[in-house]
């Protein structure tokens, strides 16, 4: 895996030849348990990797079509799946744990739900109220510029401009993982204003 | 490929599992020639992808360290050899052309050498006064922040600060691209000032 912005957070991605972009997960290592995001299928080495780092303890999954390498790796590691509320019903995976807006993941991560996305309650994740982790409404595929998922496949986009809109309106925002494209370890905040004024 | 901080620039990366980091290669589609910097091997998509673009005239390689799949993808493009210099003699590829300290390479594009890296003359780029390139001496292994190649490769420690100090002088450096490790695209003047001042 590769190091990110913190000596504590980790990275893996995968090249998608559809949309040209890598797609992203992140490990938080963390006293109490590790954290998988949106984990993808992770190579041999990455996994031995991982174990070294102590292994998982939790999975969250920002959205159903973010399920990627999630119950494997459970399966592996042991972690408990949590998955957004808001799709309990329908989720193509048991989770264990269903997240809701504003709740405490585990101590310093917080899950916020976004509404208008192409799943319901679609998750973004803030990291010590400095690290913003997306799942797929926020997304970056020109280096260095955020923007949101076309239009056509958003359910709503109004709300969907409101809840980028409430993320940006949080202070401190230094680095913005997204799922889908590049990260910004750096003005995360102002990326995120830019996009906002632009929507 | 991956599309970088400009509608004409992309990369294409491998993880390098010795290092935990991406090593990347930079496209750049222009009238007159496209250019490439440090290719690494292709993939048939991204090949195909490539000759979409319009092929590559160019290839520009930074330092001897820095061959990967530079001869073989000059074969199959008929791109030109672009190499260091300071390496001609003992370099391990014939290049069709050797660059100097501030020449243009095509115009827009300037050669660097700098001093005191693992090989003599190591080359950054600079594109459009806006975008650096680098090699070997600047990378970055923390996600947003450079730095330099560790102090037992290098010839010498202080050649290579000065030849730091002089990029970091450039004035409008937006993006910094890295051979290895990650790709600074906003405020890369900023991070080169760190850098310097941490030396």
């Amino acid at each position: 895996m590769k190091q990110l912005h913190r000596k504590d957070l980790f990275g893996w991605s995968v090249f998608d030849t559809e949309r040209n972009l890598d797609f992203h997960s992140v490990l938080w290592v963390r006293d109490g348990g590790n954290v998988l995001i949106d984990p993808l299928p992770m190579s041999a080495h990455d996994h031995s990797h991982l174990q070294r780092l102590g292994g998982a303890s939790f999975i969250v999954i920002t959205n159903s079509d973010h399920c990627r390498d999630a119950e494997h790796i459970a399966s592996e590691t042991g972690a408990m799946l949590c998955g957004p509320a808001a799709e309990e019903d329908t989720f193509p995976l048991s989770c264990n744990r269903w997240l809701y807006d504003n709740e405490e993941v585990v101590h310093g991560l917080i899950a916020y739900e976004l509404d208008g996305s192409k799943t319901p309650g679609e998750l973004a994740l803030v990291l010590e109220h400095t690290t913003l982790i997306t799942g797929d409404l926020i997304r970056c595929h020109i280096g260095g510029e955020l923007c949101l998922l076309p239009e056509n496949k958003l359910a709503d986009v109004d709300k969907a401009i409101q809840s980028v809109k409430r993320l940006a309106d949080l202070p401190g925002i230094k680095a913005v993982l997204t799922g889908d494209g590049w990260p910004l370890f750096n003005h995360g905040g102002e990326a995120l204003h830019r996009l906002a004024r632009s929507l």
